[in-house]
């Protein structure tokens, strides 16, 4: 795929082009290397003139930076998000039954948001679809099983499958609706583990119907290319918040078009900014310039076809760029 | 949700200032209500240039104004469908079993149509989605019964879960075909009590295809974010009709958007000009301003790209605007 | 429809100004028929400026040219694509089993293969849908009973329904990556005895993440309305490939529209040329003069916008219209 296709995606062009820019070289990959070898990451991530940075570190392990080394490197104000299913698994050996598993990483997630985290993450997209039906009971007690007695033994684990990865987002979703933290939830495309019919935002309606999660605040990240689906929930359920992140450097100039269309139900109060960057200050760089344009760019045509006024305009974007963020996490 | 959110909607701002305009006052909500009161609902409906109004009475039950009280107080002419489920409501009491409910609201359709009717709506997307697999007899009888003893004993009656609703729209649309009149189905997007993922047109394929609906005629209401496969439906099957009604005012420029997309596939001539106002004649008349411009524009970009020539971009609109409507219903 | 509704499709319209201009005379009906009469097919398909055809030569049956006689008819390099059903249909009455019907249709397409053809094509989205689960052994036996009686007899056959067709298609998709060939596969849109519900291609996943077919590569065929869901797959499977083909005359300015969100995130070393066309050269060639402008059109915008450089998209332009097919189908 790399070597044969991803050079000729318009996502790849635009973003060598932007580094390039950044990098005061020429635009081909050689230069882009040497150049990119001799500048600090901290000195790219300044140019993403990102006020603050909302992280998640539970996705590579022990092999990424510890927040305290990222903090320390990049000289951006950080807050975190815990990652659910990095916190499950580790809890998988010393639970005894699903009852004490899920009563311990809600704990820990209390704990993590007592010391400061703004929010919790699940990647149940990639485990097990979004589509939330009642988990059959007896289905989460022998896959929990299996999982236990794997963990108990040392082995390694990876949590998967709808009746455990669905009751942990269920019970994950009511105890953010009391902490009153947002929950983040994967949605729409990303990486080929994951199958993009199961995924829709659409399957989470228990989430937005259900007593139990009254006061929820969930963001739908990425929905491409279910923007218009996501913008609806937004558009009907208070607590629903999204944005289009990875899609705005990956799926390029329709990208930019699908936050136009999500902004045709989507509350301008309820889009958020967010880059989906990680690991290279350079693919925040891209991200961030082109999410940039792409609001500058919806927001003008706004303008121009007298939905918007220029005023209106000028404040939407402030809104989607920091302060529907600053509102969501309760940053101020 | 209309505190912190529905003002920071584009459909909101534009419809704001297209009724301030209207009205001759300030754009602001404090403004608009003052000069809205010293305006007649019939003055505003007369701005909407409708020709002729067809009506859903069936929505607020006896809260709403009799059809006869509405003739009175809107000076345009006015046809009436019928609101299934409303109908079928009334008669779950006095049934004793599906055959003779489903006999008794046919009949009652039948005498509708008789008395000027001009077609028959249903909302089957709300009680049960639209994906319409054969009901299970043995489901149909015992939730029957479990209405119709709540009916009998003079307890309110609320018509829901596809065993019932999926019976009554076949039988619906049997008794439409034979009666010549249009089957009108809420598809796509609406109000939360919705479930967005079950209410795609193409959950209405039986209808199309088996030799019982033969000469059915369908008028497909809203569509977004499914136009493009209304859009289809349409374009292969002769009976299909839709419009983008709920859209244009609420999905703002991407229900624009969405009525240019639908052109692809949907024949001129089976597009149709609905609003789905309701109760305030300032939405209908943002409503038939913004779907007017919608088609201009959609239009003016066909005559743009060569696709139209102008003489059939100006015919294309007098169809969708008005004669669509008139022949579909056999309204002249 | 034909008589009341497909005229007005703007298909219709650009495509009676296009083979009219084409002809010379005037873009009307009896016009385009009395003109078309004193012209010889090859004389259009000239005009397309086509340099080879890749041709299924499966659907007509016995009805339709040979390929011998379609080679003498037209002048243009042609090359042939199998159709698998057409194939299997052929060897249900004389195989015992499932086992070995399945192996006398794959010794069957490495002959054409060998014998010069390019590629396999399955239409199993008409047939059966597209969502690929394990077919159940016990219906798989008694469908080929079923039919295999039929055939045996001497009845005609036509082979439908998920335990069969997704036997058959991924039996033939093994094949195919054994032999390297590329497999088409019809997906979305088409004629109306499809469920569009069922002809994602999301539903084929299990063809790019099943070891058995490693190296499997796949032509997406048409897409619409499913055209981002296609170019999702081809950004993360490298033997995706995927056209537009009948979305482009068909959906007209929309099949255009869906040509640039396509390039959102498919490689354009991934999109192919295809028109669809059958039957009349004029098909071919309006076909061929709107695809060639959706992408130019598309690739204008990207250029316009400072996605691409006008060389890249020069190149790009080269790439679709042949490149890629050439390197796909191993033309060289």
């Amino acid at each position: 795929m790399i070597e044969a296709h991803t050079q000729h995606l318009v996502a790849y062009r635009i973003a060598l082009r932007r580094i390039a820019a950044a990098l005061g070289c020429e635009a081909d990959e050689e230069a882009v290397v040497a150049a990119r070898q001799k500048v600090e990451s901290d000195h790219l991530m300044q140019q993403t003139r990102t006020g603050l940075l909302i992280l998640d570190h539970g996705y590579a392990g022990g092999a990424a930076m510890s927040p305290e080394e990222h903090a320390a490197a990049i000289r951006i104000p950080q807050r975190d998000v815990v990652r659910l299913e990095t916190i499950a698994e580790g809890f998988l050996g010393a639970s005894d039954n699903v009852t004490s598993w899920l009563a311990a990483v809600t704990n820990e997630v209390e704990a993590r948001v007592r010391g400061g985290a703004v929010g919790v993450k699940t990647i149940a997209a990639y485990r097990a679809g979004l589509r939330l039906d009642a988990p059959d009971p007896s289905h989460v007690a022998s896959d929990f099983g299996r999982l236990h007695a794997q963990a108990a033994a040392g082995r390694p684990v990876r949590l998967e499958g709808a009746p455990l990865c669905h009751s942990l987002l269920l019970e994950a979703a009511a105890a953010c609706a009391s902490l009153g933290v947002p929950l983040q939830v994967h949605c729409g495309f990303g990486d080929p583990d994951e199958d993009l019919a199961l995924v829709s935002p659409l399957g989470l309606r228990r989430l937005f119907t259900e007593p139990r999660f009254a006061g929820l605040k969930v963001a739908l990240l990425h929905c491409y290319p279910y923007h218009r689906e996501a913008a609806y929930l937004a558009s009907v359920f208070p607590g629903v918040y999204m944005d289009l992140s990875l899609a705005i450097p990956m799926a390029a100039h329709d990208g930019a078009r699908a936050l136009g269309e999500a902004l045709g139900l989507c509350p301008i109060s309820k889009l958020l900014y967010a880059t989906d960057a990680t690991r290279y200050a350079e693919v925040y760089l891209v991200a961030a310039s082109l999410h940039r344009e792409a609001l500058a760019g919806a927001l003008g045509e706004l303008v121009d076809g007298l939905w918007l006024t220029r005023e209106e305009a000028v404040e939407a974007g402030r809104d989607v760029l920091a302060r529907n963020a600053r509102r969501l996490y309760r940053l101020d």
